[in-house]
């Protein structure tokens, strides 16, 4: 799978951050670890120079785990020392931060990349043993809730971290809409394979049509059909699919199928904040209270039908929620200077947005203007369906 | 070229739509021409059937183009027997226009496609030959025309035909902002090619950097450099290189990256329609006087400052112009029922807007909500640039 | 089809070869017609110079059929005169020979390459309409013709007219053998598809098995299965599977696996020649009442039994017969110096050899000697199955 | 590299062998280690069943490294204990002992495939520290030894094991020829470089040139120009060309252009065989004396002109020979019973033959009529060059 790297390599990688964007940066006699690791563990930035090819990442046997574990540790410690002698001046703290929040974004990728490596092998490798992962509850009814047409505030109020891709702070006007209460379960999204969701190219975009096509899709990724019904991977093994659970591991093109073929359709992504926002405002504890990397489970819950009071449910962990906006820059939006401006801006072309994060995300990294962005075709995050109309 | 089809599939298509939708609808004893045409001329209509693959569209030498030319004449005759008639009712009429449309829209890739294939011969075939093809005047200089903040209607008024994608006409808040009264010239975008535009990754969205190196462009399509210097390749030969030209033939991915090496950005399309919109309501007159094929120019031509009296230069015809939205529905936008509902919708994903007609566009074909939409790696159309700021 | 040129290519090329290897060659002053075509008509001679991308060929829609047919005329009668007037020394005459019979190998690629196109073409045209193609009798009964151990003779004798690969005649030792006396009959291979030939490894090389997996082989090229049974394409249109025919239009890999599913092999091609050699000693006339492109029947016929007394059937015409020998030089070749010398030597390498000629070759151009020679995927020509054991 | 599976499988795949072929065959009730297994260490034989596909096996992160050495042991104990009780019949020691010379073959692979892993990473990682690898002396002066044409006996004697496809010893008449008594060195191959070998097509066949136009060769695989001139990686590391070291990491179609380019050509396979019978006749140490993986050096050696006496250096081990001989069926040639026949057999089309064995062939595995086989653009095997006239 291009998109997936081995797990040493985001170890690696994510140290290499730090060195190359702070220490190298600031402290002017600073002698890199080792020059290869500039190449090696170099993803995309151009400015700094050239990437060890993505597709031959699983080859690289050399430095060891533990070479690595040595790399991270004598850099985190000049890391500390610096912030203990107080001498990060504002920038290096920014540098800091992103560097930290970048680490917790390839937290969840070593995760969603283990499960695409593990899925592979028919002996179906256990990440973690669960005991009963699922309640028996059932998911609540289907709700609309309706938002008033208006000229909104969209994108971060800059009272926490954001990343570039979250400003400026703009007005958007907004027709008015109506927001499901809750995610698409399993048994929802079984009717519509059952119904022939994946025969009938009247649901699909164009190259959502070529890629069931060409791929041979026929229900979400991870999912197997034996004689005992459905079943999916997880990181806790193969399970029978629970048909309350959310729907996970679609695509955009699915999501979108599954909308078109349900009479309805996927949010804006500005309906999705406008949304968040004000359910956070009433809510403030309703961030928090999601399913995220913390509470081990690796996977999406039942939904508890509690959300903190909110009307809504699982706007946050679970699932990354596709929205049909296609990623591109807010107005009046800048790529910032030097090389860390290649983060977010060079990637607005041919990306949707997802937002809300998921169950691999960390519950400090997530806000209600934070954008996710993925190729419309990207199954292996735990992407999910809220729909709109 | 997998996008380009051969001049006599065009002829067939064009028919086998009127054919399709019109005749086979409303004719309850209708006999098809012959059944095979119905997969052979196909482009993309599942709902229709099985389609003929793309391909090898190039290896069908029969039909014979005589044999097409009777199929035109016949399914032609038929046609005008039953607008003679009247027996045509509203929802016939919409079809009617619809195949009109859509056969302007295949006379201009039948410009376009020719145009590429003649490029891949050695011999460089002529297709029209023109004595003076450019006049002798400079580009006027650049002014940046004002556009203030404010919730703007967009999308086709509905006083004359659109298609679905244009509707519905709805309010989008704009920021304010300036357009440059003219196109970017051959002179300005050889500055770009002369400092290394093409080598600096700094200035390309990361798949636009990923199409220079994979596909090694260093320049607009068609252009070649020789001891002379830059010539390009014209539907009337190959020429040198004019710099008060129009710059043709680039990538959204080029024009993008042109902006951003010139400090600007390129337009929203909202804010290219605002910009035409009010252009044309003073100036009616403005969208006839354009360079379409009519002109039988088949190349963008030098600005010529005269423009109808309004201070934007070339907005209709000589190139489309690429803006930096993302091809989607308009809020409230709804697919057409039937398989005319394949004609826009199921395109919405990776493409990008394009605003305006070119010089290879029926004069009756365009107007200021028509949106046009390409991949944005595209660059065998009349493609050009307009900065915005 | 990667393989395949367009007809009009063909008639360029075999006469571009005239005129680059003889015209160019003894001709100091001479002019070429068009320096484009040298690029453009070269097929792999990289000693001339450049080519034109194959793949490619299919947009040369200039220069059009009448400009070739004009080069074509221009360029014989020079020859013509050359050989009026005695110029032409004895290596010129072998360039001038080679040219023919080079011409004689594209008018075969002509017949195969058109029936690959028309076949591609769901109208399936037809080249020649044809009465009654076949005869109604048997084939008859299959015979072995033993041949004792020996150190035989192989190679051309160079009485007539051959390739350099066919040199030097040389001595082998080849243990006793048998040959079938006639080609595998449409029937025969029937009872190997009905039998699961295609489903079982067992019976396939390697590369074979690949290839039936990927390119989901299930009968011979051409052959199409409806509910009336199996039709073929030819070129006189699709018709019924006439069961007494010898099976064509086979790869290398198909012949293999039939032969051991059969309890047999393919013949070496020295146990081809050897067979060949002898029955042309006692029956002259053999080769010439072969079934050939003269005969403008353009198929493999039943086996009459008539053979002009000869115990084998068909050796000559009706199906190139594969034979198990990779292509290879013989003991003491020598590549001719200069340009022609990358007719035949440069293709040793991943190619089979084939014998006999076919119903699409002039008879003039066939002797025991002759070795045809292709990669064992090959289908596209009139190729068919001889056993040995 | 496709060609190429890691250690870990390879340690599985040999167990599987035996486990497979030899314990499920004898012990009726054998209870499979685990049945996943099956598919996942199976490299190619259908007839035993599915197989994990090759391209994935990097994926294959479990079972852990651990877990396959407790199934070696467990299976190796069966085995021992078989073997001591002595209830191993004439076919299972067959089996038995094809299992062992399999085994090695892939012994030799791991390193190969450990070497171009190794290669790929910028850090060159060293598999085995070497003090000096190479002596001061040159290489001997090339001499051609000479043998008489006539009707020799080629393929295995049957006094010791052999593999099917060297089977049946047969008759074969050859011309008269002569064998240079040593490899072609670096030294003489740089000659080649130098004289634009890689760039003149005159020298290679078709595919030939394809192969150094589309992967841009210009040196042997793991060769490196730098400003200090050439090196190449070797299991010690990145060292500076020996020009006196045979070259090794060469394709088949580089041997062949060079021989070409040096006014010679490779060796028939049952030339080298004549050769080496005729020398292990006269020095039957000559085999045991070779650089062979056992002396640990994993590089080939400086010719040292000592050789047992024998006219011919280096015949077995340091490089494994190309010859001309594309890879097929001796004359009688059966196929063995069962799943065993697809040890060789299938594998008798696009292959050329190698000979002598390489310096991580182990001592024991080689042989005079030994036949290795790879494609002809194949590079990461211990590969060179003997030449013929």
């Amino acid at each position: 799978m291009p998109d997936a790297s081995p797990l040493r390599w985001h170890l690696a990688h994510t140290t290499w951050f730090f060195e190359t964007f702070l220490l190298k940066e600031i402290l002017s006699s600073y002698e890199p670890w080792n020059p290869h690791f500039e190449v090696l563990f170099n993803s995309y930035y151009n400015s700094v120079g050239e990437q060890f090819p993505r597709a031959n990442r699983g080859l690289l046997t050399r430095p060891s785990v533990q070479e690595i574990f040595e790399y991270r540790h004598k850099i985190d410690e000049i890391i500390l020392q610096l912030i203990k002698t107080e001498s990060l001046h504002h920038d290096a703290l920014r540098i800091l931060e992103i560097g930290l929040q970048h680490e917790q974004q390839h937290q969840e990728l070593m995760l969603t990349d283990l499960k695409h490596m593990f899925s592979c092998n028919p002996l179906f490798p256990i990440y973690r043993t669960q005991k009963s992962v699922n309640q028996n509850w059932n998911s609540p009814e289907r709700k609309w809730i309706a938002h008033e047409e208006g000229l909104y505030e969209i994108g971060a109020r800059q009272r926490e971290f954001c990343y570039d891709n979250e400003l400026p702070r703009h007005r958007q006007f907004v027709e008015s809409f109506s927001l499901s209460n809750r995610l698409v379960t399993n048994a929802e999204y079984l009717v519509f394979i059952e119904e022939g969701g994946y025969r009938r190219p009247e649901f699909w975009l164009s190259m959502g049509w070529q890629a069931v096509e060409s791929q041979k899709w026929s229900s979400p990724l991870y999912w197997h059909q034996t004689d005992d019904g459905w079943s999916q991977f997880t990181l806790s093994g193969l399970r029978s699919i629970d048909g309350q659970e959310p729907v996970t591991h679609v695509s955009y093109f699915e999501a979108d199928a599954y909308a078109r073929w349900a009479g309805c359709r996927l949010p804006e992504e500005a309906e999705w904040e406008i949304a968040a926002e004000d359910s956070v405002d009433k809510y403030p504890e309703l961030i928090v209270q999601g399913n995220y990397v913390e509470s081990e489970k690796y996977h999406p819950q039942i939904c508890s039908n509690e959300g903190a009071g909110s009307a809504y449910q699982q706007l946050f962990g679970d699932v990354w929620e596709w929205t049909r906006s296609q990623y591109s820059a807010y107005p009046g939006y800048h790529t910032p200077e030097g090389a860390i401006g290649e983060y977010n801006g060079k990637f607005m072309c041919n990306q949707f947005v997802l937002r809300g994060g998921s169950c691999a995300t960390s519950a400090s990294h997530i806000r209600s203007s934070y954008r996710n962005f993925f190729p419309p075709e990207t199954r292996w995050q735990f992407s999910g369906i809220r729909l709109a109309k």
